[in-house]
C-alpha cells in the first residue's frame, strides 16, 4: 500500500487541488518513483479538460516526470531502486503484439498512456510505471530540464531516427514552441540543414540561437513558394489549419510533410501533388522505449536540454495559466515540493 | 531525316487521323523504334483532350510501345539496332540533376513526357526516345502483351520496389481494371498477402484469378472496419473520392496508403489518424529506368503479363472507344499495321 500526494482535478476544467491517493500495492512489473521534476505538455491540459474523452476523475496530470526509483516489482527487469529514471506519455503496454515485439512499443493499440486508464502521473510526490516505459537518466543530463526530453523531445526526435533522415538533408520546423524549439535543436544536432517558420518576427534571432539556418516569418504562397522543392522534411508542431498544398511544395522529390500536432480539422492533400514529387504526408506519436533512450544518449552528447521555466509544483495552477497564455519558453518544468 | 505515318490528332477531342511527320535528324542520345506493339492508357486520353492543359497539337498518343530499335544516335549507351524494346511514360530526364543523378530520373523535373515536349508517341510506325528510357524487353517475354508494362505496370511494381515492401506484407489493391489488375498480379508474385477492392460483384472470381487472397466489393464503413488494422500498404488506382479517413483504419501500424490514380478532390486526411499508428499517406509517378529494366526481369521470371485485347492499329479510334467505355478487359494494345 502506497499513499501519494498527487495535484488532482476532480472533474473538467477544475482547478488542480492536493489529493492523498492510494495506489495500492505495486505491480510485480511496476516501478514506483520519487517524482523530483515534472515537465507540463499541452496535452496535460487536454487531459485535465477531458478535451478527448478519456480522461478519468480524480486525475492526476504530469508526464514529463524525473525521479528517482524508490521500489521495483519482483519481475522488473533492468533497474534498480536508487537510479535516476524518466516516464514520459506511455506507461504500459501489452507486451505480447506484433509492435510491442518488434520494439516498437509505442505504436501497442493497447498502450496506456501515464495519465489515463487508471495511471497517474507526475504532479505527485510518488508515481508508477511498467518497467519499460521507465527510461534511466544519463549521467551528464541535467535532471532539472531533463523531463520535457521524455514527451515533447522524443515526439520531436523520433522521426529522424525512424524516418532514415540523414544529416545532408534539409529540415524544416513549423511552430517554434514547447515542440519546436526542441525540434529545431535536435535536427541541428543530426547535422540537416534547419528552416524555422514562425509568424512571430520577435522569435527570429531566437530560433537561430536555437539551431535553424533560414527562418521564414510569412506563409503567404508567395513566400512559401521562394522555398519550393528545397526541404527533405518538414515537421507541423502547430495544430492549425495551413495551406497545405502550398507546403507539398516545399518538398524535394522524395520529401516528408510529418505532423506531430492533433490538427483539428482534416487535411484536403491534393494527391496530384504526392503523385509528381513521390511526396508522403505522415504523422507518429511520441517514440519507443529503445527510441528514448537512444534521444537521451544523444541529448546528453550533444548538450541539448529544453529551455524551461521552473515553477514549484504546489504553483502548479499558476503553471497551467501561464502555460495557456502561451508566453512560456519553451517549456514549464514543475520541482516537487511536498 | 525521318518521315513517320502517325495516328494523330490535330484538336483536343477530335478523332485521330493518320498523318505524316518528318521527325528531322536523330539526336546524338535518341533511339529510333520501329513500332511493333503499342498499349492505350487512360492518360492517353486525357492528353488528346488536352485534359491537363500541356497538349500540343498535332499530338501522337501513345507511351506503352514495344518494337525494334531501327537506328540510334551517335551517343547512345548499351543499346544496339535490331533489338528489341519497350518505352513508357517518359523519353527524356535533365541527365544531370540529383534525382537523374541517383538514378530516380522519373523524378527529375524536366522529365519529359513520351506524348509532351516535342516528343511523338507509340501510335506510329516509328518513334524516337532518350536512351535512358529505351529498356531492352527480356527474351522470354510476349512482346505481344508486354507494352502496359511499361507505363500501367511500373505504377503498381514502383511502390512495392521503392518502399521496402516485403512478402509478409498484407497489401491491398482499390480498382480493379488497367492498373489493378497488374496490382494484384505483382503483390501476388512479391509473396504478399493480397486484398482486391471493387465494387464490381462481377469481378470477384476473376480477380482471384489474378491473385487476389480475398475481395472487398463493399466500401460502406462498416464493412471497411472489419479490416481495420490488417494492412501494411493500400495502393488507390482509381481517381474517385473515397472515404479516406475509414479506410487509413484498415492499415496496420506503420501503414501506407499510396495513391497511384490522379484522386481529382483534394483527400480530407485526418491528422490524428496518421498520428496514432505513424500512418503515411503517399503518391508516385510511375518508375525510374532502373526499375522498369527490374520489373521486366520479374514479370519474365514470374509470368506476369497484362491481360489485353488487341486491336490493329488502324482501328484506333474504335479502340479508344472501347477503351472510354469501362468495357476493356483489362488493358488494350495496338498491333502496328502501316
Amino acid at each position: 500500500m502506497t499513499q501519494i500526494q498527487g495535484w488532482a482535478a476532480h472533474a473538467p476544467k477544475e482547478a488542480l487541488k492536493l489529493t492523498t491517493i492510494d495506489l495500492g500495492e505495486i505491480g510485480a512489473e511496476d516501478v514506483e518513483i520519487d517524482v523530483e521534476y515534472c515537465g507540463i505538455c499541452h496535452s496535460d491540459i487536454n487531459m485535465i479538460n477531458n478535451d478527448w474523452g478519456f480522461s478519468t476523475y480524480p486525475i492526476v496530470a504530469g508526464h514529463e516526470a524525473i525521479g528517482r526509483i524508490s521500489a521495483i516489482g519482483k519481475d522488473v527487469k533492468g533497474l534498480k531502486v536508487g537510479q535516476r529514471v524518466g516516464v514520459g506519455w506511455n506507461s504500459e503496454s501489452c507486451m505480447h503484439c506484433n509492435e510491442c515485439k518488434t520494439g516498437q512499443h509505442n505504436l501497442c493499440t493497447q498502450a496506456t498512456p501515464t495519465i489515463a486508464g487508471g495511471h497517474l502521473g507526475g504532479f505527485a510526490n510518488k508515481m508508477r510505471a511498467h518497467w519499460i516505459w521507465v527510461l534511466p537518466l544519463p549521467e551528464n543530463l541535467d535532471p532539472s530540464s531533463a523531463g520535457p526530453l521524455l514527451c515533447g523531445g522524443i515526439t520531436m526526435f523520433a522521426q529522424l531516427y525512424n524516418f532514415d533522415i540523414k544529416p545532408t538533408h534539409h529540415v524544416g520546423v513549423i511552430g517554434i514552441g514547447g515542440l519546436g524549439h526542441l525540434g529545431l535543436k535536435f535536427a541541428n544536432a543530426w547535422g540537416c540543414e534547419v528552416t524555422a517558420f514562425t509568424t512571430s518576427e520577435s522569435k527570429i534571432e531566437e530560433a537561430k540561437s536555437l539551431g535553424a539556418h533560414n527562418v521564414v516569418t510569412s506563409y503567404d504562397t508567395d513566400s512559401l513558394l521562394k522555398l519550393a522543392n528545397s526541404l527533405d522534411m518538414l515537421i507541423v508542431t502547430s495544430n492549425v489549419t495551413l495551406d497545405w498544398a502550398t507546403l507539398l511544395k516545399t518538398l524535394k522529390p522524395n520529401g516528408r510533410l510529418h505532423v506531430v500536432g492533433a490538427v483539428l480539422e482534416p487535411m484536403p492533400i491534393p494527391a496530384i501533388d504526392l503523385l509528381f514529387g513521390q511526396k508522403s504526408v505522415s504523422g507518429s506519436p511520441t517514440g519507443s522505449p529503445a527510441a528514448m533512450a537512444t534521444m537521451l544518449e544523444f541529448a546528453a552528447r550533444h548538450n541539448i536540454a529544453p529551455q524551461v521555466e521552473h515553477f514549484p509544483m504546489s504553483k502548479v495552477n499558476d503553471a497551467l495559466a501561464h502555460l495557456i497564455s502561451g508566453k512560456a519558453r519553451y517549456r514549464i518544468v514543475l520541482d516537487a515540493d511536498f
